[in-house]
């Protein structure tokens, strides 16, 4: 029977990888390791007390609504929330222009669908967040990687990928996953510039922006954008598609994030998010809308960066007194990873493995790369949101003493 | 701006049609309309209450795991009672064999994006349920359409479109949306043996099954065809893939369905999924398994067949009462919908918009035709799932006026 089923599998599936991640992620799941690889949110700042009470009121005076089917664009007070959330980066958006989607990933997912046809080109970031190459991979989606340092994405090299004619740029300009860095300002004129010169929308994405721990908020993507345009027709929305979700400021087991667009590109997420999954669980847009409201988030996101910047300050210090001076790192201004480059002598694999005996587990760089070359053997990515302070001084040390072990084996054989 | 989007949408999005339904709804949701025409389930047999204790209990000792990011196969113990319930229906199956999905919507995208390439035809019955083309027709399908009767889909008619080698079947054996029948016994019988011959499988759509308010339960087809293919690894699961879902008997603003199927396409399905939204939300699985343990799903089965049983029968019986001889509907075993033909020489567009007049609505047959023929055109799908008794009585009652109407005005004019 296998073979039969195989034989009939859509010429697509032979592009959809398993995630390295989520493979990894079941091994580093014993309670001893101590695991920098997943990208998981600390549990201990869940505000679950607001959600008890928000379950209780929606099932109290709402639960005919809540129980029902209800509107693919989402849940109508949750998206003028939104729409209201989004002016405080000047972003200008009414309900219109929201379209509430089941997670940050199913956004990806219906922008593959409504613009990707097999073949098409996507240019991304090297490195760039995995999930997006897993969405898009399903559309049969080809790459053009365009290099990044401490900046984020070289934009002085983007015009001979935008030449190649892709079919838009997914990029992350606020404390990208995996690289830790932001966008500088300069670099966020350019990229609009370059978009409209070159006719290339933008996806940008945006799980992490309100989570900052310090500097300055830096304009999006979206909103340069409508400054270049001179827009003023009430909406920021041109040739940028805007992401984000409440997977890292309220809890991501809800699967809750939102697409940003004009109304147009909107209506035809809208009969795609119909076929493919009806609509956005009612119950659960309508709790969140309850816990989020009435100033809650922005209390809340206070308290997370505060937790996450203590964690993120934690492991900046431990990796200073642990690492060799041979390794970098970046140093992220918010959200939940840093990415590590370790000298070219030495390698990734290796120090994944001598790192697991030690019960400390990390995402080897490689699996962020679209179009590999071998550059993502020398870095990884280490998560600072999940492990407890003390954890991840711990975790820090075992890993900074198999760093050390690594590179004087290979001196050791160098030298020998 | 909108132009230079629309030059950019895949070539896939020209086949995504707005639902006509859902447009229809928007019409009929003025309070003082009689509505037959959604497919809802009723808001008073939903079980609120223990809605509450089970949001209750899950936040009070699972709050960390229920918001988290989870597995995309699903919640273990939502699984493993999954599985345990089917066998109910002699379908054998474990845990591994279950993958829960975004409701049955996202496990009919999910089997799409599996098995199709563009221009991939899929045979569907005349009529079938609008949302599985909905979800097709995003991966470019094309469609051979066999006719149905009061017993189903006509297997006699298969064999010709089977050897146009459809990649699959898509089938709903008990209390087809719209028509309301059921397959025969001894169809199910045919349609296993030459989905073997033809080496096509089968999705078995089973939104309804638990709902039957007559008659004695029918072998599921996928129990069928292990007896068929004299299986006995432990699984019943070879040719058909099996869907099911709790929208219809605990909630559908849940969106919690699930796919049935032999590991190795299980397998396939949960690196989709990852891809189109990680995992359906943990919270959702937790609450539902909450609400549906220790046999509480079974009791209010019982409540919601007495409910929709009633339901029916006053509908039926309003039929008999106000309808004229020339027109003929189906006899419903369970379900939510039946099925009206009228005469040929009746239009269902105007009768539609005589009997919103008379503020009564139902879905006008051609939509849910694959293939259109003009036939369609003579039907009509009513649900009596959502209306109370009285309610039903009155709006069967405009309706028949209408159809005398629009009878005997065609009468006048033949005679005139």
């Amino acid at each position: 029977m296998s073979t039969a089923w195989k034989s009939r599998y859509a010429q697509r599936v032979k592009q959809i990888k398993s995630s390295a991640i989520r493979e990894l992620l079941k091994i580093t799941q014993r309670p001893e390791v101590i695991s920098f690889a997943g990208g998981l949110p600390a549990p201990d700042v869940f505000p679950v007390d607001r959600f008890q009470e928000a379950c209780r009121r929606v099932l109290e005076y709402n639960a005919h609504t809540a129980l029902q089917y209800g509107a693919t664009e989402g849940y109508e007070p949750l998206r003028e929330m939104i729409a209201r959330h989004l002016s405080r980066y000047s972003i200008r958006a009414k309900a219109e222009n929201v379209l509430i989607t089941s997670g940050s990933q199913q956004a990806l997912d219906l922008i593959g669908k409504l613009l990707l046809n097999p073949g098409d080109k996507v240019l991304v970031e090297a490195p760039t967040y995995l999930g997006a190459l897993q969405a898009f991979n399903a559309y049969g989606a080809e790459y053009v990687s365009v290099q990044s340092d401490n900046d984020g994405l070289r934009t002085e090299l983007l015009e001979p990928s935008l030449r190649l004619g892709p079919k838009f740029m997914y990029v992350l300009p606020n404390f990208h996953n995996p690289a830790g860095t932001t966008l500088s300002e300069g670099r966020r004129h350019e990229l609009v510039l370059l978009a409209d010169k070159y006719g290339i929308p933008i996806v940008e994405d945006d799980p992490y922006g309100q989570l900052r721990y310090e500097g300055e908020h830096l304009p999006p993507l979206v909103v340069l954008d409508r400054e270049n345009l001179r827009r003023d027709d009430g909406y920021s929305l041109g040739n940028v598609i805007y992401l984000s979700t409440f997977s890292k400021t309220l809890a991501p087991g809800l699967r809750l994030g939102w697409i940003v667009a004009p109304p147009d590109v909107i209506a035809k997420l809208v009969q795609i998010k119909q076929g493919a999954d009806l609509h956005t669980s009612t119950f659960i847009q309508m709790v969140s809308y309850e816990v989020a409201k009435e100033g809650f988030l922005d209390e809340h996101v206070k308290l997370i960066r505060k937790v996450y910047g203590a964690r993120r300050d934690a492991m900046l210090d431990a990796l200073k007194h642990n690492f060799p001076s041979e390794v970098k790192w970046t140093h992220p201004q918010g959200g939940l990873f840093l990415w590590v480059t370790l000298p070219a002598s030495m390698d990734c694999q290796s120090l994944f493995e001598e790192a697991l005996k030690q019960n400390v587990a990390f995402v080897p760089g490689d699996v962020f790369y679209a179009s590999p070359n071998g550059e993502g053997g020398h870095h990884f990515r280490l998560n600072f949101s999940y492990m407890q302070p003390e954890l991840i001084r711990e975790g820090i040390k075992r890993l900074g003493a198999a760093v050390k072990h690594q590179l004087h084996s290979r001196h050791a054989v160098h030298a020998s």
